[in-house]
């Protein structure tokens, strides 16, 4: 079976996604596109989904009878209604993060999606589709030992002025805060931040780089350096500290070259070519899913989750050094 | 389009391939089927490729007008006559390797090819694909400069008594024939094969490791050791000499992993698994071309090399020390 | 010249200093040897030291006009009132950590120092003379810019069972307290002391791991994780971010090998194996500035602030999440 | 007991070798020096051995009553007439490669020495100390099986005009040829040598790189690349590839860093940085050796043998691809 695909959001990634759809992935096809700006649609329509229908709204997309699932993937404040909306046409829904720009908006779709009683909604939470990721997991569950302590560091080379202090936890840390919550099979229970003096290279309005800490249920101790203005390039880090022995993210693929005195690696620059290959499986996973009639992977919890954790992590970064506490509400059977 | 592809020969690979087109790759579809053994041809067909029309050759399967592209996956020694058919028929061709049992049979391919006028056959040498190996040609072409030396190795942990001494050449080596002449862009004109004493774990009919030294057009000084009973592990190395500088192919992705008093990354036992997305990359690559007509990646003429230097190398394991001239025929236009 | 060395404490460590000078640096020579354990001193005399007299007391033999210099190898509680009759003869004195069992104790003995104004102790913070420090605080110097964070890791496999938590800091940490101010050029402002859950091998009366993050004056944030029951090796672990990239203490040296499926290199499990080649350098160092009258390395200073530095961490492993503050007095000019 | 040690020849290296024994190493004095330039021998003595006394002549330095123990550190000419003077008197004596010029100039001293009957010869072989070749060697005994192959490489950024092709083998890969013996336990029975195509920086009468291919009484194949104008660096490689899996030698210690898009380590560009510490280790070991009145590490016979392997590979080099025959005649027994 063909899942027939609606993209509401045809920018970057809705593009990119349309693309692998179409010429990447297996079991999908895209039928339905939408976007504010009809001229990007017809973009994506005339290069790369020629059988596409264009819709003016997102919302007549999901109700159209030739559309089996939806991507959401239009700018973040309006994912809540689509996200919502395709729950109550019974769609399958992939949608980008964030879930909703709250966490009350994310708490909104987890109760739609508990009232229809069946999953229907991936997050794009990308990184637990990576094969460096699932060698980690799969390493701490055979190797390690329970884990204790994990250190890890998200380093971009540069920002521009628009980059705010909190968009470090909002853009930057969220991606951890998933993964390692799934790494770890564990839940936050509290966040501090950490700051040393500012980089030269940070911007007026960015305290660059920090550290958060968080606690888990389990006790574990997490530490991640957020260093935004790096320099050197885009480098992702994550060490597992358990009972037997530690585990490492693997860096990515780079040939190793004897050069100009130096043995080197090349690091990448671009944070969208570190995780190219996960969101290939991520959609892959989401179309099969949907084949039928769900979803898999990231759920509108772990969003809803990372929303909570996020703004926890904001107001650590306001109390620079206090722990701040994370409060979980109780988790609803259909994500067990 | 969608490229509607047969399949001749439903063993382990015909039917991963079949799995491939499936369920994991995009733009094919899997309606023809063909085997001796018809048993394996219906299981294919039950498990994986539910609307595939089963043939009882593969002469009639490439006959069908409902075939566009064709698969050439049964048992070696009729590779010929199928890819001939298929030539015949115009169809873009898929062959695993070998293309032909002997350099005859590969150059009647190549006659049949060049007479047709376009390429239809795509051998499957899927190191090409490896994303290692293309990262390597990249880091050769834009960092160590003309190469002058390669170090390469072919290591396996063991090898059943059937595999006798020639098997490394044709089963083992042919594989850095290939991907080392389209790593340097560069042809053979000599072969001499160096044995070290018998390794203790090799069986009586086979010398083990022995090291290939191949010699190109333009100089360039190949040594590939090829040890077929290492024990530790599936291992491929390959070191490029430039007049700048070095690359090495990288290491299969692993965790790093601090335990027992061991800095350790596993490396590969099974040589299924260190390839296994080139398959993807290379079958991709065919259903790409073929939607055109044609056929991409590795050729025919590819092929017919490959079968002329694996005959100088087993000629040259039979007159150990001594260099075996390679002479190849004049490269049709086609190829260039 | 060579500088005639009495030696006051014969047991593992000053045994081992013992032959150093005797068998492998240059411009040395034990003349003098004293132990509370007359036993231990005359083996010491009588397997390496032959020409070495005995003194009943460490006093005498700081008095005796054959010895030029004194090393202070006795236990801990001994320390400080060796150093101030070395210091009160006007003898250059090398002694083991700790300076003094008390800031106090080593604030004595700085102003002694002071007081005789010219540098007469070396404290045994090894470290500072291992070569993959100093190659470490050169790439800081020379390439990766002002330094911002540093993340460091002291893990030990097991401790034995009076290993209780504050010797994390007086036996463990302080190692780190040393050298890190050294790498950095800094000093510390305020500690604070992170517990994940407890280890399953920890002991009763040991909280082990722990991250340690120690602030300095330049701004520079650090943790540590302590961690002496990880029970896979002991490895120490030094990552310093900069303004411009990250340089990280090498390895000890170890044979790459490929073995049952492993790339697997050796973990150190002896602590007494990491900083082996570092004593030989320090005691060198001692003897070239004690023939001039004079010593060399970490001063009285160092071991005071030291000191004061662990009594903080102590103070923080009780406030456990709190930040303590770190006050030091005014550093006396000799130490600049 | 301090050995009082005379030294023939005072320059790089006899004055390295004196400020090693006055600064460094325990157990010697350095009490002559004689040099055909008398001005570089009062200037050694003038600045690293104030002690020591001046003679006009080799010989007269040795028959010196005042002398325990000689070093050959003079033009390689002259070594043989010195190592045999030092037998005649009977006293230790270490000698810079070469032993002597010709095969038959080693097999003289050997002669001598073996009349002699007792060890009194040590050969500057400083590989064999090196911390990294003794890894090995450890490796290979513990954990690799018995070896089968060696891969190798000996490259250098660069070399003057007046470096030609037989240097190659006298002055590069003689380090090898000892070192790998020394490594296998074993000996040579043919070398053969195989030329790529000349680098572009190697100078008109040079055959730059180049391979030796070395067999072993044991059947152990092995394969060194020569490259004296590889440009990137100093890099010493050496893998050996025993039965049960690989050793290699480890890398020279060098800081990670993570700069400008690379993870980088540090290659060393001069030979004289690569084995520094090996020197220390080595002239120790005959200081040691000397104060029994014999000789430790590499002997005559060690030099004789390389001596006459090298003129095999000379030899190969002439005949490119034939492997020429390495017979040595028996071990005298004070060898084994």
């Amino acid at each position: 079976m063909t899942v027939r695909v609606g993209i509401i959001g045809t920018g970057a990634i809705g593009r990119e996604h349309a693309r692998r759809i179409e010429q990447v992935l297996s079991g999908g096809k895209v039928v339905a596109l939408s976007d504010v700006n009809a001229t990007s649609a017809e973009a994506v329509r005339a290069e790369i989904a020629r059988d596409a229908r264009l819709f003016e709204t997102g919302e007549a997309l999901i109700a159209s009878p030739d559309v089996d699932a939806v991507l959401v993937t239009s700018w973040g404040a309006t994912h809540e209604q689509y996200v919502l909306a395709a729950i109550a046409a019974g769609k399958p829904c992939f949608c980008e993060k964030p879930l909703a720009t709250t966490a009350e908006g994310a708490r909104r779709i987890v109760d739609a999606e508990v009232a229809h009683g069946k999953r229907l909604v991936q997050v794009g939470f990308m990184r637990r589709y990576d094969a460096g990721y699932i060698a980690l997991k799969q390493a701490v569950k055979s190797h390690t030992g329970a884990p204790i302590l994990v250190h890890a560091a998200h380093r971009n080379p540069a920002v521009p002025e628009q980059y705010v202090t909190p968009m470090a936890i909002h853009d930057t840390l969220i991606h951890e805060i998933d993964v390692l919550r799934w790494l770890l099979d564990d839940d936050y229970v509290s966040a501090r931040v950490l700051f040393p003096r500012k980089a030269a290279r940070s911007h007026a309005k960015l305290r660059d780089p920090q550290v958060v800490v968080l606690e888990t249920k389990k006790g574990v101790l997490i530490d991640v350096e957020i260093f935004v203005n790096c320099h050197y390039g885009y480098d992702i880090q994550c060490e597992v500290v358990g009972e037997d022995g530690i585990a490492r993210l693997p860096e990515p693929m780079a040939v190793e070259m004897r050069l100009d005195a130096k043995r080197q690696n090349a690091i990448l620059t671009d944070w969208k070519d570190r995780f190219i290959a996960s969101y290939d499986v991520e959609l892959q996973d989401f179309l099969k899913a949907a084949a039928a009639g769900t979803a898999s992977g990231p759920t509108s919890w772990d969003g809803y989750v990372a929303a909570i954790t996020s703004d926890a992590c904001v107001e650590a970064q306001e109390r620079a050094g206090e722990a701040v506490a994370i409060t979980l509400p109780a988790r609803p059977s259909l994500y067990n």
